[in-house]
């Protein structure tokens, strides 16, 4: 059971103002709930420069008519089987394709397969989203 | 079939080296894939910018024990249900899921869905990242 | 004269040590100034895509021996007088300059003088600082 | 005397087509240019994330009323004396200073630098914007 706890913050009342506006414009229910969000955020920023286990996405973009393009990026996810936890292809339209990679590891190795997959021949794009594992959050 | 063409770019010996290095290191088979991924990168910003139509993946992580949280997500995505193509869960650990949604349409439109979806009471951490239809790619 | 407010924030015991110990790292003085200061960088990250007035810092990298170059930028500059508030020039080495240049207005003229100076020949490097007038701050 | 060397790039014309419409946007005088300065973006990025010296400036903004804030940042500045090369205040209204601090040293220690003048009381706002020192430029 996780335990709550609860603190103050003093600021100009013209700010909160101004952070209420934009709070309620992105529909957020709560203003606790925002605060903590930048809070989370803070902290996600700080387990990809600093942790030891981060979970994340890598979109790429592709055409797969690239010759042998499909199998060269299945060879290097299988390198990386180990930090993959899912993947999920996309057909865009009759030639691009979208596929989402699923990771979870050390940062450092991450980035290397986000890396690899966007300097492979054929990929159009590639961009790591650098998420969570959820565990300090 | 799609025409390719050839530039040429003039730079210092010195610059030319140390970009080749970097490049090297990320494994990159060409200079010239190398920066035409640059090119590309810097389209895909402007697409987010001035574009009529982008794709992209929304990261979210979560506690599935947050009162009906799996239904307030999947409400609004069904407000959303014609820019998304796809959506994918993985169970991160006892607690904390992951999950994936992939989306295409209006820059401002993706941003909206993903703002709600952080904004949503039990959602400890939303990401939007901004990828292509690779039309123009 | 400024009137403060006071408002609290619930959230998880665990959440919050790992923001202590990251603020504590940053030196904060207290935990509230840490909060405030995400906020505030919220909200200025609103005023560069929402508002009527920011400010910022304009630095540029170049190597003052480019042929008329001085001129050029100093050309460029008094064509957007009325946002530059100031600008200072160090001497890197015997080639290079960095200049930093001080500017007020709205965020589409601060982006499009960024812009120019970027592509002006000689100039190696240009990178907008968005900053804000601290009014609402 | 620099030696000016010369490399051709394969792309589809459609992209190029499109990468010349945003080069011409933003007054690119010419395309080498425009991907010179692509390249140079990517190599200050790597510069900052495993150089040895970089150069870069530091832009707050804070309410000069503060108590004993002048004084505060003017000790902090002294004591990284040896990364700092100038400072610049401008004065944004009654209440309102931006100062502009141009550093030059070793990452880690420039970051911390503006960490530190970040978290000082009284500090509105603080951005470290990384530049270069042009060397390998």
């Amino acid at each position: 059971m996780k335990s709550i706890v609860r603190f103050s913050v003093s600021l100009e009342k013209q700010l909160l103002q101004e952070f209420d506006r934009h709070t309620r414009l992105e529909k957020y229910p709560t203003r606790s709930k925002a605060v903590v969000d930048l809070i989370r955020e803070k902290l996600v920023r700080k387990e990809w420069e600093h942790g030891t286990e981060v979970a994340g996405t890598i979109t790429l973009v592709y055409d797969h008519h690239g010759s042998k393009l499909m199998e060269t990026l299945t060879c290097i996810q299988h390198d990386f089987h180990h930090i993959i936890l899912a993947s999920q292809h996309i057909h865009l339209d009759h030639n691009n394709c979208l596929e989402v990679v699923v990771v979870r590891g050390v940062p450092g190795e991450v980035k290397r397969l986000s890396d690899l997959l966007r300097a492979t021949k054929g990929v159009k794009f590639a961009n790591l989203s650098m998420a969570t594992t959820g565990k300090i959050l």
